[in-house]
């Protein structure tokens, strides 16, 4: 199993290194493919392109800038890896982090570091253990942030 | 007739037991295929990947964050619900629920088992009994609330 | 020539009566397919379906909640619709009618049976009559409320 | 060569004759293939429909109403007319003028007068003489308006 | 190898002689292909033109006007480009500037120079030297302002 890894010359954060430590904990060991692109808006044919090579699931990080037209293109970013996916019949998990998240750069990096840990974590129960994701389903699960936690109606 | 039911671990409610208890009522019964995944972004490809397992209809459940950008992620995944669809010739039921339609828990909670509920009816109507729709259309029915009621054009 | 026409269970308006009454003025005479759906995000695939049975043009009827987030669901069915009209290069016309257009339901209502009754005559002239649009050409014609009127540029 | 020319009912002013005004002008001469549609939503299969009917390069004409949800229509009818080119590698010219552009009626028919104009020797440019806009690349060329003029970085 | 150059007669900063230099010093010499446009929404279908003239990227340059509706004029024009990276699977560098970034001509022109300059060195790194790129992933890289440096999580 091949696992693609997109990442961003634009982005603060380098997010390889996190991303590359969950995934050699993997039983099975999986392969890397890497590509890194100028911006987000470059990740999803990128992604295609580590399809092409064989992966089996992508990681495609990025970061997003403060202003509005930031926004603007991370939507187009993200629209773009939506047509992947349906293309490819196959999972990108996007770790995207928007600049605007956080009050400051201790506190972007640690969303950074969060979101790509535990979003490779996911890449790996996707491919190998889907069970575990059925069995955390609807329990607020979040990545980048602390765990909302589930709610239910009252009886 | 086989039925995908795709939901998220992102979502803090737990939508598939209600979903399947209704499910579980058909007449004729169907057969139960279910997905997964992080969260709404995932969906589209989730019940793509559904279809292909033999799926003649999917009812995606997800759960909204409160700020613009959670809005802008569930355009983006209806937006891949939509293309799933029309690839496919075949009819997700989407059941989204925004964080912000409720001012507490207990609200949130309602929200969503009514919506999943009358959905998953929605969805074997589809299947088995156009009829029915076809007598309600234009009634105004909402799914996690009251209906809205008819109107009509005073003569 | 088959007509379809397709409207959900979440309007509060009932369309059809409306828009059959029209074609059944054609003439030629028209087949008519109808098909009826939860909400206007289920309108996309359905005209896919029905263009599949044969029709030649749909009319696609929905009420769009008052909401932000109603206008954004318009939005995503308005776009499934773009791309069915172009994947199967057949018209669908929208009869699409927002909450917020009307200050009560009476008015509403109104809007709802004005809008569906010229754009059922539009289905007809693009089916049969396409010189009676092109003389139209440019002279301010409005659906769900009185025409706007021509301009032109003084000389 | 053969040109394709869309335009509405809806629209306000008429752009035909100004269109053609400037197409008769061509050299070599080209051929005309007209198509009235009701509103720019139905404008993307209007010009799916002329490229099969033999169009090299379609001018598609409308008005964009005041209100938001008005802007959000020319939005879905862009992303549209994107879509149609992209199937044909062919140019669409959009001369789509915003109601919200003029504050008066005079100035709206200019406005629209002076788009068509410029879009349809836009065309002819296209067509047959892709030089002269190689020659105003970066020259701030506006339509519907006075040019723009063009900068340069102080050395 | 051949780079595709698309630029507008819209843009008031003529980006090609910046990019041309640039390209120029590459090594391997690479073969240019321009196609000049009237706007930013026209570039998507170039971009597809000189792709299929044997373009291995392309790089589209585009200002954007200061209005709401400017803005919503790029995404459209961004999403093209989407689309045609994925059916090519190839790249487009986007080199668009919205007026509304500078608060005068002289920093509009110095926005565009650098990011004409910067975009076109990326467009040969990942032509020749990805490697290059993938030693900057993470660093805060910007086109059209200073970089923005990196940032890391506090051990």
């Amino acid at each position: 199993m091949k696992v693609g890894v997109a990442d961003t010359t634009f982005s603060r954060f380098d997010y390889a290194p996190v991303v590359l430590k969950v995934l050699a904990s993997s039983k099975p060991p999986v392969e890397i493919e890497r590509y890194t692109v100028p911006g987000i808006k470059d990740l999803p044919v990128a992604c295609k392109m580590l399809f092409r090579k064989g992966c089996s699931i992508v990681i495609a990080c990025g970061m997003v800038g403060p202003a509005a037209i930031d926004t603007q293109c991370a939507h187009e970013a993200s629209l773009g890896l939506q047509a992947v996916q349906l293309a490819e019949c196959k999972h990108i998990l996007e770790v995207f982090v928007h600049m605007a998240e956080a009050k400051s750069d201790t506190e972007l990096a640690s969303i950074c570091e969060d979101r790509a840990r535990k979003h490779a974590q996911n890449a790996l129960w996707l491919l190998f253990d889907q069970k575990v994701l059925q069995q955390r389903a609807g329990t607020g699960r979040r990545q980048g942030r602390e765990d909302a936690g589930s709610i239910s109606i009252s009886r």
